[in-house]
């Protein structure tokens, strides 16, 4: 196997923000010359893929600025500080929808972006739901919808659905489906 | 419908890079009050699903310096300036495998991290596959690998196989597999 790794040799700050940091890294290639990466780095975040007992998929309507226009997302948010990923996927999910669960399958985790961030998410799954409160954060503005999974594969057909983590929920109900 | 657009008022450069920019955009918010947005601005980004004639799966092993350490991914690579994703794909999968087609087939263009980063990833699928010529850019250095979908299913496991493209990819395989 080829050697394939970069030491880093500097490390410059560029920004320090509410949610992500971004760095300028210098390091060495393998093959001895040296190169600059910019690393975005992030707390990491959760999503979950929830089914409710008339087995349609929750989803948040949510207006995302760095894509100036809105998309349809399960809900998802960002790790605090020391957080299990498993607290927080249930905590994001009664503050965005509404539902609470006490039973999540974990499904898979995934980087987002590995060329340029470290942001990693991680999926889970329910079909355990029960009413809870609604609490979006202050500065988080977002409608929930219940769509059947032909609906929310017309979604991503239109390009309602647009975004990794939702579009790999979609299909892994198309394959369990499948799998029947 | 809830009105959840934000409104830009201000928008500062932070950072312009080789790869990426960063935006801190002030934003008025649907209830007027104002927040501020932290916006990476990327070029876009395509991948390849390519399978062999033997149906092994293509995959490159990469070091990715904002995870320290090397993944295992669908070839993959940035946009230029003015080029079509198409073009892009058969551009990039030649040069970081060898393998030459001119036969891809669009399955699903998402954003990787919506709520930092603007950049969207095209994935294509091709099984037509003819020996090309390898040419890695300068500054990357990649191993190619050909796996059989058990194999594949099992670097997810792993965690060898950790990024949202691969991993969709990977499960689109697997959906089509249970289709047949």
């Amino acid at each position: 196997m080829k050697q394939l790794e970069e030491k880093t040799l500097d490390t410059k700050v560029i920004y320090n923000g509410k949610i992500i940091d971004l760095h300028l890294e210098k390091v060495e290639l393998p093959d001895g010359n040296t190169s600059q990466r910019e690393v975005v780095k992030h707390p990491g975040a959760v999503a979950v893929l929830a089914v409710t007992p008339e087995n349609k998929i929750v989803l948040v309507r949510q207006y995302r600025k760095p894509l100036n226009r809105e998309i349809i997302e399960i809900p998802a948010g960002k790790l605090e500080p020391n957080e299990s990923p498993e607290l927080c996927a249930m905590r994001e999910l009664e503050e965005e929808t509404g539902y609470r669960t006490e039973k999540l399958e974990f499904l898979q985790s995934f980087y987002t972006s590995p060329g340029f961030a470290d942001e990693i998410i991680h999926i889970y799954y329910t079909d355990q739901l029960e009413v809870g409160n609604e609490q979006p954060d202050e500065d988080e503005f977002v409608e929930t919808m219940e769509v059947t999974l032909d609906e929310a594969i017309e979604m991503v057909q239109n390009q309602q659905i647009y975004d990794a983590k939702t579009a790999f929920a979609i299909q892994f109900l198309q394959l369990k489906e499948a799998q029947k």
